[in-house]
């Protein structure tokens, strides 16, 4: 691949400057195999030509009255039903926002607030992302709210998972009928090491106690079948081959949420939604839905070549549920690894994956996922597969992955170990 | 134009149905005349090339480890190394968000709450964005704040502007000097008028005071040179030829701030930017900027040009600062018409025009910024050219903008007056 040359007449070459796209070898050349698809996944062909469809019909603002703000909103309505036949939503559940991170802190915080009156106590599981987490911690704080997030086995603190990262449907069960909770929160698969929740079970348990549950499938729409077992729903295009900067959520129509965030007509995306985004993110998902199923099996097969060839490397644990599991993550935790240091050998020789904690990976902290489930929250890396990704390149990341281990362990001064 | 056919193969045609696209003589055919480019115009043509090739280039997670990411996260920087030049701002002051709207609830909440200990008073004039006027409210009863806004003339209460729009500057300068003020904010130029406002001036009384200025230049960048008299500075990437979905953000680094929203990496764009939508922000403005001198005066004269033709209609009042103003808004106050019918009419004549209050068209609520300039609020228009915008477009708009407003006088029965 090329890289960014603007040929900008204000200012030639100030912006991608030539030389700077990666050292040699470390370009986008065809030998290279990027298994990091986890939350952001090239886009789907078909998406950058919906999203060149849609910037020459759809760029206008869809809130204004002319022609040419009717057309954009149109489209913008097509793709909120588009979503909505994907998840099982009525077209006018479905909004977008701009981040799968904002859909999460969002829906918290409207569906919360709109409960003050049961509670303000929001019941999540230990292995959240940080934004359901911190916006519920947020929600227990609030006026009112004697639900603070204690330490774990407290009333408040997040609901424990097994070491495979399953949470305990019994316990999180009991705290969502305990007095004084606003809403529950589950995702319905981990992002990080690819186990599948129990959101069915929890849902029964929510609805019986008249609580709204909040369901994250942003690691699993257009992987895996989305539940109909959620009151509100989000899901993050950026995951499935469609553009980052839109996140989609859903919220049943009997679900009451407050306004939070700044004044504005969309509360859900203030100051409006980019409509070519929001329209080549439905069209990705229309796209991968169509042939969803063998893409499942196809990816699960060579998820489960990965995880036994890597179980044969010694010290090694692989991560996360072997059976009720997302079709394409695959997650190790090496011990006498350091996993920033597998991942740039690995990188050096063509391989892209994430380590530790997939989310924040750039702040080198250890994943809160892993640590919940007491797994080792170092020399940690995962691999997610696209739908692009082939037998051969996974065939030529499990010849490549003991050696790399080996090197990184001698590095570190425990090769003989 | 042809509309959106993303030849899906899941469901075809369930996505940009044919003929939805827009009645006829009301699609993008060349003789259709766009004049509402304020807030969303469409791409720069530049802007596109660099999406195109920032797609290609850095797709990926600009904080992962791997090459990929780091090849996004160059591209990244040099977007804002971009901005940050033509905003007169060090590459590190400048932040990408999701909206212009984002950019402005942030930095009030942010820097607000970072000058709690001094006092949670925002100073704001009468005629900020509304995203500027909630944030502001919403710090002021922070617990510990006593400035809440009152009514007019009240302290708290939102400083005055004249009839032109332009606020009153020694109001300001005192509003600033009381204590207890913990931000003061103020737009550069008034999107919707075109009135600029006395930045300079009211910068140096908020130093003298030691407030930190926030300057909504949303309206300004890319149309009029930047002021250098700002502590925090919010563009809008939409208005200049950029895309939406994506927001600037400058702050000096003198400027404290605490975090708010959800706890992320990137405070200011929780779950991250879209890199291409930023490439291409930057890459626009560059470019806006290399002619922006030729194109002010060029547009200038256009907007001078319809400003004297309306002014002949009768019962029109000319809306805005004659002088002080952008180069390309112009704004008219209709006696005996509905803003949304001649907006229609126009529209059915093959003009887009904007309507009320520019940022909440559709709500159909009188504009906050014309009450405030004590102008009509009903039977409002506003153009703004694009830089593509002709001369000969103009001169067509003025042809038919008298019998337009003639016949909605006579729809509504005061033809005669």
């Amino acid at each position: 691949m090329s890289h960014a040359t603007p040929g900008n007449p204000g200012e030639p070459g100030s912006l991608g400057r030539p030389g700077s796209s990666g050292s040699p070898g470390s370009s986008g050349t065809p030998e290279r195999v990027y298994l990091d698809n986890g939350g952001r996944a090239p886009w789907h062909p078909l998406a950058r030509q919906a999203f060149e469809q849609a910037l020459a019909d759809g760029w206008a603002d869809p809130r204004r009255l002319h022609a040419e703000g009717r057309r954009a909103a149109r489209l913008l309505d097509g793709a909120r039903e588009a979503v909505a036949a994907v998840l099982g939503a009525r077209t006018q559940e479905v909004r977008f926002t701009p981040s799968h991170t904002a859909s999460l802190h969002t829906a918290v915080a409207a569906a919360a607030a709109a409960r003050r009156r049961a509670g303000s106590a929001v019941v999540v599981s230990a292995v959240e992302r940080a934004a359901v987490l911190h916006a519920a911690s947020l929600a227990s704080r609030a006026p009112g709210g004697g639900g603070a997030a204690g330490a774990a086995g407290e009333p408040g603190a997040p609901v424990p998972v097994d070491r495979l990262g399953r949470v305990d449907a019994d316990a999180m069960a009991a705290a969502v009928g305990a007095p004084g909770v606003a809403l529950a929160a589950l995702q319905h698969a981990n992002g990080e090491v690819g186990t599948v929740q129990p959101v069915g079970a929890v849902h029964d348990a929510a609805r019986a106690a008249g609580v709204p549950l909040l369901v994250d499938a942003g690691a699993s729409v257009g992987h895996v079948a989305v539940p109909d077992t959620w009151d509100l729903l989000a899901a993050d295009p950026a995951d499935w081959g469609g553009p980052a900067g839109v996140g989609v959520l859903a919220v049943r129509q009997r679900v009451r949420t407050a306004p939070v965030g700044p004044e504005d007509e969309d509360p859900w995306a203030p100051g409006g939604v980019s409509v070519p985004l929001a329209f080549a993110a439905a069209v990705a998902l229309q796209a991968v839905e169509s042939d969803r199923v063998a893409q499942e099996a196809r990816r699960r097969a060579l998820v489960e070549r990965v995880r036994a060839e890597v179980s044969r490397i010694p010290d090694v644990e692989v991560v996360g549920d072997p059976d009720g599991r997302l079709p394409h993550v695959a997650t190790f935790s090496f011990l006498y690894v350091d996993g920033e240091a597998l991942v740039t050998e690995l990188d050096r020789h063509g391989f892209a994956v994430g380590s530790g904690s997939a989310c924040t990976a750039s702040t080198l902290e250890p994943s809160h996922v892993l640590a919940a489930m007491g797994v080792l929250t170092h020399g940690n890396v995962r691999i997610a597969l696209d739908r692009s990704t082939t037998a051969d390149e996974v065939e030529r990341f499990c010849a490549v992955l003991p050696d790399a281990v080996a090197r990184v362990r001698e590095m570190l001064g425990v090769g003989g170990l």
